[in-house]
């Protein structure tokens, strides 16, 4: 394949094939070199050699326990009721450890020996006859020499190089470590620390993929930032390659930006793939040029991320000689649908935690520039090609991002969002580092469906009932009439417009939203606030398509509050802390109570205790009223529990 | 608990719950103090405050594909039938990733746009409507400014550090690396280096602490060796304990030595416990100097790995406000009866492999001395205190040592021992770094049942059949009547007395180990070499009691011929490569077929095809001649299947 600017869906695993076809083809070593290294230094490094042990250890036969070495037929028919008394100078004290003296081939231990002056010395008086080698610790126990320690091709643990040291070793021969060279590309990446214009992009991918190829045992190193020209990024790659062991190339986040990396490679060496049937991922380049295997990586970081772990994390194994990198993986029930391309991998980052004695997976947000989906998983999904998707509450395998235990210590909590619940995640967190609670932001009616489903522990919710007035209650009657619930205040919240600093356009409420042509920016369907606002909008008989920018929906507070914050929208109804986060102003509309919903049986869940006792804390409650706009005084309070009041604390 | 010299059985629980108290009643910090690094020097390390984003991302609404950009209501009505042309200055040509230009709220993708010449430049000609914000990245889409990105107490990963970075972040709090200070202390313990003399240890202990304490993401130093001197110690101790937030004491692997680390301890500062009921690691001794936890590990070399573990890992785990490390684990068959006493936590290491779909755990050596059963175990299988061990065949859990497809790419040997088993692991590993060939040596009676039971792929036998002369079938067909079983040739080999260099006895016969009153080192019962030795002397009409060392047994070749080099005996039976590996003289008794058995329907399984092509390799059939003593001229023939022959290759 040379220099086509076509973006083809080659299958992973044919793309691999080629990429290593053309990497033998460029001469590329299939393993690093070798280097002889100090025994501290070769843990985590892969043996480039057998290790034969060179040393017996014991080194010769030694006591195995403190007492008398003894010559065992010296013992023959001892017992309690005919002891036998060894003369001073047929038996010799030994510690632990200590090697067996000449003529004498067992130990008797200490508690079993009473002492018997006699006239050149001791005699042991002894209970029971020994058999040959009774408390020894014969020669090569541990290791003969000779022995096939460690084979070829091993990463070394601390108990392999003290086993090494054991049998003999001083040093041991491994491969080196593989060299990665990162180039970022882009006439729009810019380095950390300035704070980015608003075309500008922070080149945050350097910093990951040199940091996963380290994860993953390597030298790394990013070169400067390359601009939008292949003279310039071709001179990288081959200044590069000349002593990397992998050049990984960042595109730009422009679709088409990859197609320099792939032209310069085409030009330089040779295209291998440009294309894979994955996503995220989609348009890496594969090739090698001069020794060098080279692979360009989209500049989404979900895709760069994903990307090293598919093709750059197993070949950098292979150049150690070990075998690649592998997650454990756990059985989980998908939260909800999941539709997948046919002919494409799918890599799909989930939530994990463990509701009623199950496992549940739901997914997180698949667009390959959120990041945070990423860090917020707690396993990847994966879906081959071949698989249309998944049924809501399917059994699916999930490779883990996080430790088992600590899935199973995740308070799963879905449903609206609202800063006290962050707020909590790292208080709970901070005194329990095994402790996690995990919010997903869908809205108090999502969070309530997931609740009725068995999806989480607690559902934040602030949904007002229009026909009532009352918050919450009415829609637990109406969705899960047979269930024992519990609801659990969590603070009162002022809710109100978010406008820019010094509100320029003079809002007062939100009969300025039609009256002066305003653009808003709304909340999603299902969301408390967006249920507020319709309900206040009933109230002064104000028909919601006359507001400019009602079908805009952002999914919490916090995002409402960029868009004000960013100019793309004049106001947004949202909370106080998130206008103070912003540095936006505020214009109050409402005061609403925001409860979190459980089954009434897990309020005594022991996962959920040490939440409990943050709400009842006065620290916690002062932290949360200097957020603004907070109430905190039912923080806490069962305020209903099928119809009975909560057991006093 | 002040300066007992009684050693306890403390439940480790409680010992760990009591040391705690020790500590912090000492002063002894909870955490870590805080420091701030570069993002590129985080990762790996633990938060010590919430990272909260002070800058959205993307910064601004993006496109999200190329295309144009356009006002959404501009498009409002056109299809297909029914095309829409935008004039020159309503739309702009926009890459992904461009912030959206002043009042464009959608993005058109480029391949549905088809431009017109028009008086003024270029109009687009547009077929669909788009609603707003259709191909946009809202602001804050990854990341709201405000949002809680990451919790206090989170060990940082690539994408956490990347993703921190995108939301503003330059650096970050995290806590101090804990430090911790190893201290190898006995008069027979000497440095890695030198060769050890009969009465000295080589100090591995230290090297293996100091690489687990690395593992666990600490800074570690070890200092010289101290004698068994309470003074010396207890001034290292303090030493140690004025810069290291833990100090490890290393005893000596006499079992009276831990009785210096206590009493240092105890003088120096807080004895909190001495022994607990854990096996192995009995001993160990937990208290507080100045303002640190030191732990006195035993010098048994697995009881100070696995003390490491348990107590001294969730420690560092705890300054460094993180979850304690985690193994995943996996289900398993025992493969044999495994007691454990009632009232000690009972520690086992245990093979791992998948035979014929099940997980089979085969229990190693308990020895605390024997490192090797550590490096080679694939799981520790826990047999809490309450427990009294586990029946043969019971289903049990075992924490991995090692990746589960590494289990699962294993190839079981149980079985005799021989040379050509570890030469052809090391070639197997060397050509495929996932594969493992491992070989538990039973002897051959103890491969063939093994066969029986389903818990080996293979089993190595070249097991004597006295009444008829001939190896190995016959007893397939008194074991096994009912299986198709194949018989794969390993090698012939050479089977003699293994005599000290120069022979200074004059040894040339089994008829010598009576005549002369030689002392021999024996094979254990069901080793096809102590068939072989039993029939010649049967042949001879020597009774085998008549022989001084015949109750000595051995595990393996090497083991008898390490016996003999360190002058513990004066010849044993085995092969001439074990001779070699040891320098000794070999005096020739038979020779013999060494063959591999197996389920006749897994010779075709992918697992073993490998070894079935090394086999057939005249390279290693070469290498094979070169350790001695071996004819490899049917290396790799199927010598036996239920009558047929095997296909040719």
């Amino acid at each position: 394949m040379q220099d086509s600017p076509f973006i083809s869906d080659v299958p992973a695993e044919s793309a691999i094939q080629a990429w290593r076809r053309a990497c033998l083809s460029h001469g590329c070593a299939e393993r690093t070199d070798t280097v002889t290294v100090a025994l501290a230094d070769a843990v985590g490094r892969v043996t480039a050699e057998p290790v034969w042990a060179n040393r017996s250890s014991p080194v010769g036969d030694v006591a195995a326990m403190d007492g008398i070495a003894v010559r065992a037929r010296d013992t023959h028919g001892a017992s309690e009721t005919t002891p036998l008394w060894l003369a001073p100078g047929s038996y010799e004290v030994v510690d632990t450890g200590d090697p067996m003296p000449e003529q004498r081939d067992a130990v008797i231990m200490r508690e079993h020996v009473h002492y018997v002056a006699s006239g050149s010395g001791e005699s042991a008086e002894i209970l029971a006859a020994v058999p040959p080698y009774h408390n020894v610790r014969s020669i090569g126990e541990d290791v003969s020499a000779g022995e096939l320690l460690l084979p070829e091709g091993h990463r070394l643990r601390p108990v392999d190089v003290a086993a090494a040291a054991a049998a003999g070793a001083t040093e041991l021969t491994v491969r080196r470590t593989p060299r990665v060279a990162v180039i970022p590309t882009g006439d729009e990446i810019v380095p950390i620390g300035s704070p980015p214009r608003q075309d500008e992009i922070v080149d945050t991918n350097s910093l990951m993929l040199a940091a996963q190829a380290r994860e993953a045992g390597c030298e790394a190193w990013t070169t400067a930032v390359q601009p939008d020209d292949t003279g310039r990024i071709g001179a990288a790659v081959r200044d590069a390659s000349a002593t990397a062991d992998l050049v990984i190339v960042i595109a730009g986040s422009s679709a088409g930006r990859d197609d320099y990396t792939a032209r310069v490679i085409s030009e330089q060496g040779t295209l291998a793939v440009h294309g894979v049937a994955v996503r995220p991922g989609h348009p890496v380049v594969l090739g090698a040029v001069d020794a060098a295997p080279v692979i360009g990586v989209p500049g989404y970081p979900v895709s760069a991320a994903l990307t090293f772990d598919i093709f750059a994390a197993p070949m950098l194994a292979e150049l150690e000689g070990a075998a690649p990198p592998h997650r454990p993986e756990t059985r989980a029930r998908l939260a909800r649908k999941l539709p997948s391309v046919v002919g494409m991998d799918d890599w799909v980052r989930v939530r994990l935690g463990s509701v009623g004695g199950t496992v549940v997976a739901t997914p997180l947000p698949r667009g390959a520039g959120v990041l945070t989906s990423l860090v917020r998983a707690d396993g990847l999904l994966f879906v081959p090609a071949a698989v249309e998707g998944h049924h809501p509450g399917e059994e699916v395998s999930v490779q883990l991002l996080r430790r088992y235990p600590e899935i199973e210590r995740t308070i799963v909590a879905i449903g609206s969002h609202d800063l006290v619940l962050d707020l909590a995640a790292n208080a709970l967190r901070s005194s329990d580092p095994t402790l996690t609670l995990a919010s997903s932001n869908v809205g108090s009616l999502g969070g309530l469906v997931a609740l009725r489903d068995g999806l989480c522990h607690i559902a934040g919710s602030h949904l007002l009932h229009p026909s009532t007035g009352e918050y919450t209650l009415p829609y637990l009657d109406e969705m899960m009439p047979d269930r024992e619930l519990a609801v659990v205040r969590l603070v009162h919240r002022d809710q109100g417009l978010l406008v820019p600093p010094g509100n320029p356009h003079g809002i007062t409420g939100l009969h300025d939203l039609v009256e002066r042509d305003l653009s808003y920016v709304n909340r999603q369907r299902g969301a408390g606030t967006r249920m507020l606002l319709d309900h206040e909008l009933h109230c002064r008989e104000i028909d919601p398509q006359r507001i400019s920018g009602y079908a805009r929906e952002e999914p919490t507070h916090l995002a409402v509050a960029a868009a004000v914050s960013a100019g793309r929208a004049d106001c947004g109804l949202g909370i106080l802390a998130a206008a103070r986060a912003f540095g936006l102003d505020f214009v109050p509309v409402a005061q609403e109570p925001y409860d979190l919903v459980l089954d009434a049986n897990t309020l005594d869940d022991p996962l959920l205790a040490p939440l409990w006792e943050l709400l009842d804390s006065p620290a916690f409650q002062a932290s949360i009223r200097e957020l603004g706009g907070y109430d905190t005084e039912e923080t806490g309070r069962v305020v209903h529990r099928s119809g009975r009041a909560r057991p006093a604390t």
